[in-house]
């Protein structure tokens, strides 16, 4: 009989296990997990620091009873310490298990990356990556008065709401001269720049954090030389795939620091798969691997590899690090590459960009967007999109992925046959739109 | 010097004027419109009705100064009474004039269908075509009590939530078995049903207006053998091209009942282009003649009649009939085929169909959608979708229609890099999730 071993219980892992069990019934399929929660949703932790959710359980997203249902095993504060031939090896309460597998699913996700700043473990200093760093963060805001969050991404920028929710004065430091560095380009970042600082929030960009100071608990940080007064700091400078286990068992790392997999999610042992946050995968528009770290492709990736551990063959395509966020009342959203990516990989572009409103002038609610196209300039496809502002973004955003996805270029993204009504949307698609003042250029 | 006349001024008539325009600055553009309003927006109408807009001027969507600084002259309250040759015969305030074209562009757009139901000619039965219906019905509503709307289009239905929200009892009569018979399948409609029917509105399908009692004025309505009382009734039955110029003028008409052009916005005559409501233009999906009747269809075919009037070749591809609207708290959209439109085109199909959530399923306001996905069972293509419900609902719609437009199927619908946040998103798109369910029956 098949056994499917899973290591790791994020999205990744259970839907790696789910898929399993559903491709075949009659497999054995153990997932084992370091955490003391069943798989949670990581991106709701701001949202629970910041009271819009009223507690961590809230983002569990799964039972013991769904999983015995499903005849999932699990078992939880279980450490995987190896893996030898067919067995797993692992630690739970002080003893050492065996399992056997027939295949193994490696989806052990993701750990924060912590800067090597002076001071940075000092009393204080948090990052937020499980519900027990919410639960600790929740605590300290209790008795917190100023913050300070290292990093603007997604992470740093949702942080930092729920901190001024929580009735905090925050500073926002990021290294790089722009909000959402890896998904914005300058020019969009400024536009929810704006809307942050009129938030009230301090935000220091360019600005690197050189040390953190305080005796028994931090006190001020020192930002591009300023002196930054804080109670309680939050790291969010990203996350790195956990590959400590991949690099155990010999698994092949790629160029991006995460365990290559092929299209079928398989890593260079067989029988062993990976998915999630730890694994590359291909890019869509470069073909080149990269690390999306985000939960909508851990659960794809999940779903590939699990069903394909158990005799499938399913593939996973790739992805386009599509990505959504809501901050300080403006949405966000952006796929495939920026301008700055695509220069980077010298592509020679075309971009369409264009203010617009979400809906009908005349329409009360009608809100300002922006939206930015960049084109190949060799044969006119749509290769990134980034939009900011209004409403819908998410859904806008997903419309772009699949033009990415099928090689839309400008003239038929122009001509989408759009719909329209007063109160939901504009005659004019801003997409649309864009595309057009796009075209214009392409066909000089 | 070419002088392109262009007759009518509703989006189509105003957008070929500009682009016309644009396509040759030393043209002399002209616009003869029978209404005594620059271009307004129709779809607008039942929101000033309803009290969400403060009045009818906020429809009106450009300005003498703006046509005049596009150099577009306009001639309002002008009827337009025949072509002969390269000459346009129109009257104004009794005075006949007459003006040579190099190009004609027929924008005549559509009148309301006016069924033959003995009595609907007392005084108290409206139709809302123009903002003179507005004015009209806005009045005679302070004196209203109950209303009788025949038709639950989306016209009807607009109109209908107006007059709810003006205070009034409002019965809808549909002699189709569903509301918005011509964009949606019974399931999805049922749905609606239900929101409207929550809303205090009462709503009698299968039901026929036989006939209109009043004498002086409307007293109340057979529908069905029921009576119905009512002190004023709305007509929304529907629009149908205005091709009286047209006829005239002898361009051929399609079997659509609309004027028949090509991609070029072109008719039957040299020189004559016709866009808007009163053309036929290509369904994207069967490749038949049909006619959209929709403002943002007409917005685009008017830019490409209007530029090819001045001497470009723009094309214009086709439409699917994307529609959206936002009724009683519910969103609604539709583009491509419906099930039944599919089987009547002789069609094999596999259909998707799911209920999801809007956000993830923790976070508040996430909101029920029910996604319906229509394809082609021989080679697995995007033909159609429905949703009802949620938010965004438009901007789905738009995605739906980009598959269509460059062929995705199931497959590749399934597997689009969605993106997720838990205030946006769910993790799992539930349009992906609805073409993984049809996939997984092609796949049988």
């Amino acid at each position: 009989m098949r056994r499917v071993v899973v290591v790791g219980l994020g999205p990744a892992g259970l839907w790696s296990a789910i898929s399993a069990r559903v491709a075949d019934p009659s497999a054995e399929v153990v997932v084992i997990s370091d955490e003391k929660y069943l798989t949670y949703s990581r991106c709701g932790l701001p949202f629970v620091i910041g009271g819009e959710i009223g507690g961590f359980d809230e983002l569990i997203i799964t039972s013991i009873d769904k999983l015995k249902s499903l005849r999932i095993q699990v078992s939880l504060e279980s450490k995987v310490v190896d893996v030898s031939g067919d067995e797993v090896i692992y630690e739970r309460e002080g003893e050492v298990h065996r399992i056997k597998f027939s295949s193994l699913v490696i989806a052990t996700g993701s750990k924060p990356f912590i800067p090597p700043i002076p001071g940075i473990d000092v009393s204080g200093v948090y990052s937020l990556k499980t519900i027990d760093d919410g639960l600790m963060i929740s605590e300290a805001v209790r008795r917190a008065r100023k913050a300070l969050v290292i990093g603007a991404g997604a992470i740093g920028l949702e942080v930092a709401e729920a901190l001024v929710r929580r009735g905090l004065e925050v500073v926002v430091a990021e290294i790089m001269p722009r909000v959402l560095p890896t998904i914005l380009d300058g020019d969009m970042a400024k536009i929810l720049g704006e809307a942050i600082r009129s938030s009230g929030v301090q935000l220091m960009l360019n600005s690197k954090v050189e040390e953190i100071l305080g005796d028994s608990k931090v006190k001020c940080a020192l930002v591009g030389g300023v002196e930054v007064p804080c109670d309680i700091v939050i790291v969010a400078t990203g996350v790195r795939p956990n590959i400590e286990l991949a690099r155990k068992i010999g698994v092949s790392i790629g160029v991006a620091g995460g365990i290559e997999t092929d299209e079928f999610m398989r890593t260079s042992i067989e029988g062993v798969y990976a998915a999630g946050d730890c694994a590359e995968t291909k890019h869509l528009v470069t073909g080149k691997p990269f690390t999306p770290l985000l939960g909508s492709v851990a659960y794809r990736q999940g779903k590939v590899a699990g069903a394909n551990a158990s005799g499938a063959s399913l593939r996973f395509h790739g992805s386009l690090g599509s990505t959504v966020l809501k901050v300080f009342g403006c949405e966000v959203g952006s796929t495939g590459l920026t301008l700055e990516q695509a220069k980077i990989e010298g592509i020679r572009v075309v971009v369409g960009k264009v203010k617009w409103l979400t809906k009908a002038e005349y329409y009360p609610g009608a809100r300002e967007i922006t939206v930015k196209l960049v084109f190949n300039a060799d044969d006119g496809k749509l290769i990134g999109g980034q939009i900011v502002g209004g409403e819908a973004v998410g859904q806008r955003v997903n419309l772009l992925a699949a033009a990415i996805s099928c090689g839309m270029d400008a003239e038929s993204l122009a001509s989408i046959d759009t719909c329209y009504s007063p109160p939901v949307a504009d005659a004019i698609e801003p997409i649309c739109r864009a595309a057009e003042i796009a075209l214009k250029k392409l066909r000089k």
